[in-house]
């Protein structure tokens, strides 16, 4: 199999399981229980908390591990409009995050919240200038995603997070669920207030995920209950999970040190293949995040390019998982300002550190030959 | 170890850890991927939710996957109360809820809504009458647990549901976290609209929970976003998770034919020896949960106590686990309007099929001696 669908979700690493298992087996305590028993799986919470601040050089008391990636931006961005709707209900986010961003900003407009959602460029980078200009006195919240997941668009969340510490009644929100593990972000600047990621996208398992809430920032939980996580995020802790996914974190930013390389060797590989294609038009901007690439096969379904590849045992994918099976063309290659020819045509190619150079060349070369033999039957 | 701490958490069956593992490694596509590999995995999640669906005697598209028995719990309540609120703003839930229950009707009413918390008899037991007189016209929404997590009571939910069938307004939610599996619950009647469950607590998995809702039931979901779960309950499903779930209700249900006997025994054996002795008083109604006996010891400090066994390697509690940390006291045991002597020392042995006559005589035998032990201490 080659797997280059590794955006949707990736394997999780040996170790990630066999951590899991080892502390379903041993440490299946209830961390609130008051024996000894409870109390060796709370210690074990609290390190593997304690090892992921580490990680991400914050401080323990900033992390709130949620089931995923969908619940932590729903956490943040209701949490905090809820928490500081007195101050202000304005919030501005872009055109292209991912539906839990975009569908969150929706719910909270159907109750009475004033939502601006940016507008990006050809290459999916929202302006500056415009983000500026948006900023209001009631603006509360800026949400906005490191790394776009269909495209590979890398925002400018340091110079947001610049502009963000010059308005003190503003927080700051990042989808950093694409970018964890392969395009580092600084934790510790003062303008990033809550962060978002998900252990399923760096080899860890389904069900967990963190968000970063920096110290002195308030929300409104989604969730009440037994008291557990600070009563930020109560319910019994899932500690596997966590355990396994503070492991996917260690791993994968070992990986990253000299991974990213590879990954841009990778995607060199695949962009100067394709691009001599001229049925293959290349939608990630050059600077784009190097495991992400999107391109655009005019006339081609999309379904049926994927479901060729499938045959031959390749996994690639249109637009991100989760609304492929929705409509046909993609909003966020709409949003870019794409014609139809390309927005209704894409497909994405999502890489991990585990993806090889014989893979790669594989691919591209059996991409060709589906499409020639797709070209047949077409005729 | 003798483990009589199942009731917070229980030991997952090696093969829901298998299970698991399997699905895990092999599944790791994400259902919502177009792909083949993406196409196995749905078929598998549609597998597995059948499955449950089968066993609880209800439709597939009445099962919703959650993070946890909080999460259901919280879904189902501010679900229906923020669905519903134009047909009014009233809810009634009891004294004895988990917190997971009371505390998010106590954020409803912050939201203003109105709360009734019904009262509790010495056992433990709501008033039906009362329970009559309080609905309203205004009354959306009655959350009542089937067995109560700290006491065992078992509360007369058809009864309830007969009531709420004649309100075509009303909506009833049991919270069945601590009944599956042991207290059987008919969900195809009609006044059951819907149910919470969660898996840690039937030897599945931390993490993991599912919410029932009787089909032509609508409610407000708690995160928005790709569109998962017929949008309800939207995120990458934590397949590994659901599968594992269903198994263990599986071999939960089939232990519970010849097991429910089983648990009467050593319930039976626990209470009798422990009868015996005058220092012991034993708060759990006889018709009550067989796998729950609540007693009180008065004057001997609970932490001390639960310390002293556990350094025989006994696991009991006081109280439940998400409130064990916070006040002395037993809200429910308080509840229940019994004195100080019994709210401030609840001690609680809760079982699982598991357990062995054997293993508990030698509980009651320690328990004993370390009473004996801490008598001489305290002199
Ligand atoms: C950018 C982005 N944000 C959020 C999510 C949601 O994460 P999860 O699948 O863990 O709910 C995803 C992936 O689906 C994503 O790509
Ligand atoms: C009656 C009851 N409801 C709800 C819960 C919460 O379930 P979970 O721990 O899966 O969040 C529990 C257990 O903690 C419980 O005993």
């Amino acid at each position: 199999m080659i797997y280059l669908d590794n955006s949707a979700t990736t394997s999780p690493y040996p170790e990630v399981l066999e951590s899991f298992r080892k502390v379903s087996e041993s440490y299946y305590g209830n961390p609130s229980s008051i024996h000894q028993f409870g109390g060796e799986a709370e210690k074990l919470l609290h390190k593997a908390t304690k090892q992921a601040a580490n990680l991400l050089k914050v401080d323990s008391s900033e992390l709130i591990f949620t089931s995923g990636g969908t619940e932590s931006n729903n956490l943040a961005i209701k949490g905090i409009a809820l928490q500081h709707q007195n101050r202000g209900r304005h919030i501005i986010t872009t055109q292209i995050e991912h539906p839990s961003v975009l569908e969150a900003c929706q719910a909270l407009e159907s109750h009475g919240f004033d939502v601006t959602y940016l507008s990006v460029d050809a290459e999916g980078k929202i302006d500056m200038e415009q983000l500026k200009n948006e900023i209001r006195d009631d603006t509360i919240l800026i949400s906005v995603m490191h790394v776009n997941n269909e495209l590979g668009t890398i925002q400018p969340i340091k110079q947001i997070a610049d502009i963000v510490i010059k308005h003190p009644k503003l927080f700051f929100h990042v989808d950093h669920v694409q970018g964890l593990g392969k395009i580092s972000l600084d934790f510790t600047h003062p303008g990033i207030h809550l962060c978002s990621m998900s252990s399923h996208k760096i080899h860890g398992l389904k069900g967990t995920g963190l968000l970063y809430i920096q110290s002195g920032t308030t929300l409104s939980p989604l969730l009440h209950g037994g008291g557990q996580q600070s009563s930020t995020r109560p319910g019994t802790e899932n500690l596997a999970g966590i355990v396994a996914m503070v492991k996917a974190m260690r791993l994968t930013f070992e990986k990253q040190k000299h991974g990213y390389g590879h990954l841009i060797k990778l995607s060199d590989i695949i962009r100067n293949l394709l691009q001599k294609d001229d049925r293959i038009m290349i939608n990630t901007p050059r600077d784009g995040a190097p495991h992400i690439l999107n391109i655009s096969v005019p006339k081609f379904k999309p379904e049926v390019v994927i479901h060729a590849l499938g045959k031959k045992n390749i996994f690639i994918s249109t637009k991100s998982a989760c609304s492929s099976k929705h409509s046909d063309e993609s909003a966020v290659l709409a949003a870019c300002g794409l014609g139809m020819e390309r927005t209704h045509y894409g497909l994405r190619i999502s890489l991990s550190y585990q993806n090889t150079e014989e893979e790669v060349r594989q691919f591209c070369k059996e991409f060709k030959e589906v499409l020639d033999e797709l070209n047949e039957v077409m005729r």
